[in-house]
């Protein structure tokens, strides 16, 4: 067998187990309530090529960002777009720095490319030091610095002084904002593209729009930036459904703050309702919650009565993290929560 | 600025010129007879991050292809696919043959990576001597030799004999032979890929099928090899409503032999066609046709009256890729041309 690159070769494959459930909290997924009515595409060509530049798509997008088309490169999900960048800077041994924990797939993406990730440690209530990665990234020069916020998995917002302070002090790095959830906490630095050079917004469909079926997301930067990354950009990156479905999602924004204030308000009852049985509750800006367990194998215990959680495990610990559900969703996860914690006392 | 990684920086952005048009024959894109009622989803749910593993369309394929769902890693067309392939072997400064000119894409997936590509020069008509790639790859031991047969541009068929003598001469190579077009000529090399641990085939639904704007292909390998590329797939690409389009399209795969025969059948007339109006015409088992004009500047002129082509400079010299289109396209195809040639002689 031929082999694969070395920094690939130690990668495992990601293949996702089919497990029966009845409530599903474990991938920060939103509810569909911008494509409720189905889709009916009745005059459509499957047969061309669809716009190589999504350039409909980039225009509704720019009104709910509220920055110019030219600002906008759309991928196959944000995750295509994250690891594009990392790939049009990174040869094998250049660095990339973010805190840690945080979305896994950055370390993925530097193994593809070969680039090494070094990650600086949050505090211990997962909270973000930001001189911390400041100086690592003066010390080792990364290609690229990541900041995750809200943070993904522990919920954690960067306040807006702390990413321009970092915006400030690393001139020499392309820094990445994942902004995957900021839609659920009112954040966003969006309004500073133009006035940095290496700054580059990542942005979703995926949680607060309800749409990760489509697999469509946003990076959104200067002009300049913008076209430099273009040059990465594969052909017909997003298919004509995706872009179509996700224009008629565009045309509903209106809707899309109340469904995040929603989400924020049934994120607090579940964290009091939480903390109330003992758990440790981390703050979250986010549609999910970051834990710590009263009781053990929570997440085994859970996915029996049908409840999927993440389990995430960090320096020999075990947290959890659970997306914020629907009403019903999330009482159905207390219920079984509270039947355990009996169960175990009996 | 930040400067991109040198073999990425040396790229140019990929944007596509909209031009107003009355006959497209420039992508080589089927005819729309899968989907024709168009596309009605009711009951789905667009919140929910796609299958990751695409295991009901791989299902589909597989009944198409002959062979099983675990021979086949689907991708977000199979651009991704080639990419991926290329990123999962070659680090910075590994090498990468095949024949020139082919898909001009094999070179832009290299300079992603970092790879060196090295053309093998093909003859005087365009055909393909198997032995020149075989040397070119004993000597520098490239870690991916692609073929694309039928070859884009140039319609060449490789014949089954010469893949057989590349697989039994190259081993240390991974050898992907490119299928997109194969369907038109029932050439293809599929049922090898268990006698051959290094092949691996790539088909499309974007030619044969008329399937372009969805955006999917196929990657047809050993079980072993498929796992070993799996590692490098990034996690849902593609998207829940492709995969649905694509599943109900290869519910109809009795047409697809029907549609193929009858594009085989247009080649010809338009290749005798244009034969009579003194073009030289190459040998193709495709869906378009790669020819010389006697016509100076035929691409300018015919985009004038809203017919596209393709244009392909090669070794100083013009030719064009016309895409066989139906019969009604291919007459205003003749009609402007001869309109062009009784212009020029008045």
């Amino acid at each position: 067998m031929i082999k694969l690159k070395p920094s690939v070769e130690k990668l495992n494959a990601y293949f996702v187990n089919d497990v029966p459930y009845k409530v599903k909290l474990d991938a920060n997924e939103g509810s569909n309530y911008l494509l409720q009515g189905g889709l009916n595409i009745e005059d459509f060509n499957p047969n061309l090529y669809p716009d190589s530049d999504s350039k409909l798509l980039r225009e509704k997008m720019a009104l709910y960002y509220g920055c110019n088309p030219e600002n906008i490169l759309a991928g196959n999900g944000s995750s295509e777009l994250i690891n594009m960048v990392i790939n049009a800077y990174c040869e094998k041994g250049d660095k990339v720095t973010s805190f840690v924990p945080s979305f896994s797939m950055y370390q993925t993406y530097c193994d593809l490319c070969g680039a090494e990730y070094e990650g600086v440690e949050t505090e211990k209530d997962f909270s973000q030091n930001i001189d911390k990665l400041i100086d690592k990234s003066l010390e080792i020069n990364p290609k690229i610095v990541i900041l995750c916020t809200p943070n993904n998995p522990t919920g954690y917002v960067t306040a807006k002084q702390d990413i321009i302070k970092l915006l400030d002090n690393v001139k020499d790095s392309i820094i990445i904002i994942d902004e995957a959830y900021v839609d659920f906490c009112e954040n966003s630095i969006v309004n500073l593209i133009n006035n940095y050079e290496q700054l580059i917004v990542m942005r979703t469909l995926s949680k607060a729009f309800g749409l990760a079926g489509l697999r469509v997301g946003a990076m959104i930067a200067n002009e300049d930036l913008v076209r430099q990354i273009w040059k990465v950009k594969v052909p017909y990156n997003i298919n004509i459904l995706s872009q179509c479905a996700a224009v008629k999602s565009l045309e509903n924004i209106n809707l899309v703050n109340l469904y995040t204030k929603e989400v924020a308000i049934l994120r607090e009852e579940l964290m009091n309702n939480l903390k109330k049985l003992n758990f440790t509750v981390y703050d979250s800006g986010s549609n999910f919650i970051f834990i710590k367990s009263p009781v053990d194998n929570l997440y085994e215990k859970l996915m029996i009565c049908g409840v999927l959680i993440r389990k995430i495990n960090y320096n020999s610990d075990i947290y959890y993290r659970i997306t914020v559900g629907t009403k019903e969703e999330n009482e159905i996860l207390l219920t079984e929560i509270k039947n355990i914690i009996s169960g175990e006392i009996v």
